[in-house]
């Protein structure tokens, strides 16, 4: 399998220069867009990587799936089914699904950082340095890796720049859909955000949405059978932004993707695989990771339907 | 299985009288809110069925996937994507995506009205009669049944009535999405709405979609394993319209229901499934057909998440 | 006053350049580019002209005021509000104000097509025919000129290629916004956008206006005080499709635009002007027309506000 | 004239039971729905006043205009035009006029209330505080008193609870629309609704602007002929949200409401109209207030139309 990856990156390769590294923080421009590498965690527990597989990024949205997934932990399907709705929206991942009607539940969708944002609410805690670190523990034991920690830089940056988050913040504050504090929520938003992983973690942590709540150290059940449903679900519909409906005709698992260059998939019963390649499409997913996806996906017949 | 089935019937019974009938046209109107039928067609063969699994209704939305598979045999999947767009609308069955811009192909999607009616026109054949009776022979081979044929008065109802969906079409010609006779077009749309089946020729046709391009009878290959990818992810993500998501999560399988009553489901590899309940939810999508589902994808490990 | 529409005339001159054609049918894109040319009808019954005021060109969008003058004599003020809503939309004039809610009265507007298309079917008449020879009845008796008549090849053209107003139409008709055969009622609008007139026309028809119900011939009263007021009202917040603020403020005066190329604006009280210059800017209306206007609303002290 | 007034105010008065008190503040809730009252400043000097015309209520919306005309008397009309648009959005106040695509300046207008928060970041001052200060200054100037301040309680109110204008504040922030501190530029926005006037207060406003930039006190300008056409004519064509359209067939003369229940009414060469009567109708228009300036409007000849 090794070599099929190290195949496949080749034939990629070029792609990485198709995109565009993301700017709207100085911190994510300076990314290298040739670094380019991809780890696959088998349900078996054999990994095959390849390329820049141990380099580092920030998770960026592929935080959503997991911030979504300690939601349903802490409080349930219903409760927060009932908070945040799970309709695509065909829309970009900061768009505002409002006009002149009301804000409600059912508008925003946990893939998108309106829907994201109001997860943060729900997060249990005494206080937001709680509830961070309860998001990081969560996200370090997915991923079997006690060292994953924030990016301070990239913290900072979002934080200062976050206007449009703050707007898509105060918009669920007017409308009752976060009680607390609008800076405390997007204090835990912006960090989360600006967790610092690899391809490996990325691997390790689609394992265990793939193999339904047992993580790869040790098989120990971490989350319900249901809660992995949820997540999954939700990903195939919308976890690529705007570009889910090729994604889910092209690729066929369920995935997520993030500004900072990474992809993880999930491959159900089977996979867990991570990408990274900073350079984005016009939708913000990354270039290079989605084509190798395409082609692992054909090679492996990855595809669920 | 069978016990199984009639088990899960009558737990879900009651939920045939939560719904509405479809009221648009007189006949759907008429239809009985009692019956309740499923049937089952496993990969080996096997089938388990229960209820009014033999009672006809008119497939109505249920034909768009065979329409975008015909329109994928007809012309390969990049003139089909070119010409359809697959991103989820979030928007209900009939909706106008379209505001002050122009209207683009990416807005529309197979699995709504504007999309299907757009794959109308990309159906080969000399004529209108040509390329229904194409859509007709494609719908009676995946089914197994040479019987399968139109409610001419549906027809003529749908016909008469169908002014949105004239709209649609309209809007479509004037941005040159279609480029032969708008009411051409509709003819072979309504047709094709109108054909009449039961919950054995949806499970049927399911089958052969699970199966990725072979019919039950004799196992013959009707279809390549892309289109039955592009069909079957395109259900997923908008197959239950502004209830595929809930429907993602709770089910966890690609459908299509119809005004009429029925939802075709598709486990990939393993079955097709057929359901008959004509009450309908707010969506549009059967009450009790919904309800049976979820419960069979509980018991029987259904979904692909 | 004819020195002075000489002299800006020749100043503005250059802007008739700097416009384009409609080209949407062929005959429109036949106009002379060069052609320009203003008629002002005085409340005291005298006249200047300046340049092609005898030009003939079709009246298009200018129609829309004519018929909801005819709508409101025909059914009274009540009738007319409750059928087609007044707000000005902020969407260019062929914009489908729907998203996915229902299509409300209040989403239409008399000035644009949809609500036009509305209109028309509001005109009394035994048949089609009859209704249209009373619009074109009272468009003649507004401008004192019994020789306005259609043009053939603009009507054929129109009807030909209109699908977008199809399209508007059957929406209507969906929604049980008009109730007569959407093909007669597109009959009446293309027919009535098709009537050919010149600057002069314009000026009586829009003195009429000014005049709040008197005819330049003879000052007899056509129609009520409160239907000037009512036409006038909504040509000041809607008469320029998406420009109506800026002409608001830069000429401040009621007027519509066609696109044919023409202008008609109503001085309360003053006067009524007709503008004829073919090039048009990215919403429809006259470039040269409102430069015109512009500088006669300055140097005549037109605005009314 | 006051007897006219008297009667026009005893034949509305039922009028103020229809209505419903703003409650999103403790404060404006506090209002007594049956004050009723109303102001009339003539241009030649003379004044007529019936009912409750000297009782308080903050300024809310009608605060727009001002604020407008500041930031022309700051800028100019090329500066102020480029940052915030002219044309009627055809929706409520708070309505967030963006999908999709990126926030343009044409797609706010001063009236709404992302457009008045971009102007605030327009008014010139050294500070925030002084920015305050030269607003309530002109204020002051143009109401011809000097005594007119803050509502310290609703200022606070308002700037605790306003969290949908925060929303729409950080919404311009990330589109560079605002570029000084948000929370500031939100303090101006927030002191300024506050202000406290009464019926009197916004007669002589009022006066101001159909004096087109005299004042009552010596007939002094204090602003420009073309600042009055641009303020008055975005006020006739939005100025009473999406009732614009309604208000200007049936009183036909530029205005502007607000959510304390006050009307300043502008006829233009004529007279400045304030009113009072705080229930309002589902637009946030004062109920009494709109039908009386119908039945002045019929009597007096007001409309501009």
């Amino acid at each position: 399998m090794e070599e099929l990856l190290e195949q496949l990156l080749e034939e990629c390769r070029s792609y990485t220069q198709n995109g565009h590294l993301a700017s709207y923080i100085p911190e994510l421009a300076k990314a290298d867009p040739n670094d380019f590498g991809v780890y696959i965690l088998n349900s078996d527990g054999k990994h095959a990587c390849a390329g820049d597989f141990g380099k580092c990024f920030t998770i960026q949205s592929i935080i959503k799936p997991i911030l979504l997934l300690l939601a349903l932990m802490d409080n349930g399907v219903d409760a927060v089914r009932s908070r945040v709705g799970v309709e695509a929206t065909g829309k970009p991942f900061d768009a505002i699904n409002v006009t002149d009607q009301s804000l409600l539940s059912d508008h925003i969708n946990p893939m998108v950082n309106m829907g994201a944002i109001a997860l943060c609410n729900l997060v249990k805690g005494n206080d937001y340095n709680e509830k961070f670190n309860r998001l990081l523990s969560l996200t370090r034991t997915l991923a079997c890796n006690p060292k994953i920690d924030i990016n301070e830089s990239v913290y900072h940056s979002e934080k200062q720049t976050g206007n449009k988050n703050r707007a898509l913040a105060y918009m669920l504050k007017s409308y009752g859909m976060i009680t607390d504090e609008v800076e405390d929520v997007l204090d835990l938003y912006f960090k989360a955000c600006s967790i610092s992983v690899n391809s490996k973690d990325l691997a390790y942590i689609g394992f265990a949405l793939s193999n339904r709540g047992k993580i790869a150290d040790g098989y120990k059940r971490i989350f319900s059978y249901d809660y992995a449903h949820y997540v999954n679900a939700i990903l195939m519909t919308c976890g690529m932004y705007d570009g889910s409906g090729d994604f889910a005709i092209n690729v066929g698992v369920p995935a997520k993707s993030g500004v900072g260059g990474g992809i993880m998939a999930i491959v159900p019963t089977r996979m867990g695989i991570g990408i990274y390649s900073p350079g984005l499409d016009d939708k913000g997913n990354s270039v290079a990771g989605i084509k190798l996806l395409e082609r692992l996906s054909n090679a492996l017949f990855l595809s669920i339907f």
